[in-house]
């Protein structure tokens, strides 16, 4: 790896229709109990989330510096199968499910290797900064669609 | 208040069979979208399940030290209704579920006034240090018991 | 306590010129070593410089809602002496050192019992929306003075 | 990227005695001012600090898990002088301080391109579970000067 790279944070990408996010557990993340603290799972998926946002060319800063929305979970499920632990390399698996016109889908697995150490269902709606629902950008939905598309 | 209450750090209770957990937000909580980061309502509502273990004499700590096992959220489903912002004054209801041998179920609101901003229902699972299942003490399951009559 | 209080969250105080909060150690604030994650200090001390500001009279989010300026630290120093852990309650004393046009250093020491577990040196400086160094509103230096001249 | 690179999490590494690390900002790391919140920056040096432990061989787990230590801050300073905000890409440089028997020092600098946001110098103290200073181990102090010597 170059400097170029080094001094580059990690980005996920597309694999057909799965996106793809890698990150260790560190300290922060962990809890006395010696295992990463469960919200912090959300943390970890939030990235993931954002990640794929900006793969698919949406750039939340920009929308939501310029009142184009900004997205809020509306509704989680997780399931928490095993606990992750320091130092551990997981990768998060995202995939788009339902594209409302206010709202995302989207069906997230935190994995370790070839375990499923959470899965979780989310639900994305897009706010105006008055906190009310606002209509996705055609542009945002379309790539939603054409992404949805290749994991079908 | 005198200097002892003032030195000592807030505690909840119950009224009938609900857990009352008050808090306020801080910055910590918030993100750059104004509002509280949706990970962090977990971090309220743990906050609130830990004080309604003390309450009804249960020491997580001691537990876990002494190896009788410590919580783990199995799984989790929360809907966002509307967002907390700074300075809050939030209250955390909280009301036992259903009680199985080696886990628990938790229904919690957050409420700001008599507004629900979440509500979530929680499943928190005993486990060993070494991660398995374990049934919960006869203590704790009475203790769960006679609190939970209280709000039928 | 009545539920008046119970639903309220904790308030802070000065005792003479030294403001007093308290708070408790929860599952979030600890790492996998089985204390109180380093970073998390900074999150008791800035609570306890908020609840400060509330107290005497400075409402954070108005004035930041309104353009007046926000706090935010320009520089820190902080020595850990003893490790906080799950379920500790801590007191956070802090007082009012140099008062300067658009800055204000705060002495903050965490305490467990009589214990001194941090002590930190805070210099916080008020910012426009921007990120410009900005005066301090007269009301909030003859506030801080006068709380200052309690504690001599 | 293949799939191998992709499923991955990055990796910092050392360039001459400097060690690199670049994450990018997430929502979880900003708050209400629309900027990184303070404690925030620690847990991104923290992240840099332990992935430079791990390129030099050290592996802070298993060196917990089997009673070898663990470090635990005892000082530090940081310096703020730029703010850092949503979806920033930023490098943290790292580079190695006094090494005394039982502790180590680290300077440490958060950029964003050329410009320093923020610099901090942190003394990191190895413990033992109880909490009492523990000798670093000889081949962890010689790894901390080979690579120190690269820096001079």
């Amino acid at each position: 790896m170059g400097n170029a790279d080094l001094d580059r944070p990690y980005e996920g990408a597309f694999v057909g229709g799965i996106h793809h996010f890698a990150l260790r557990v560190y300290f922060e993340d962990t809890d006395a109990a010696g295992i990463v603290y469960y919200a912090n799972y959300l943390r970890f998926i939030e990235r993931a989330r954002s990640d794929m946002l900006r793969v698919l060319g949406i750039d939340q800063r920009a929308a939501f510096e310029q009142g184009e929305g900004v997205y809020a979970v509306a509704e989680l499920s997780i399931k928490y199968r095993a606990p992750a632990r320091l130092d551990d390399t997981l990768l998060i698996l995202s995939e788009l499910g339902e594209i409302r016109a206010a709202a995302l889908v989207i069906h997230q697995r935190v994995m370790r290797g070839d375990q499923i150490l959470a899965d979780a269902s989310v639900t994305a709606a897009l706010l105006t900064r008055d906190g009310r629902p606002k209509r996705q950008p055609r542009g945002w939905v379309e790539a939603y669609q054409r992404m949805k598309a290749k994991g079908d």
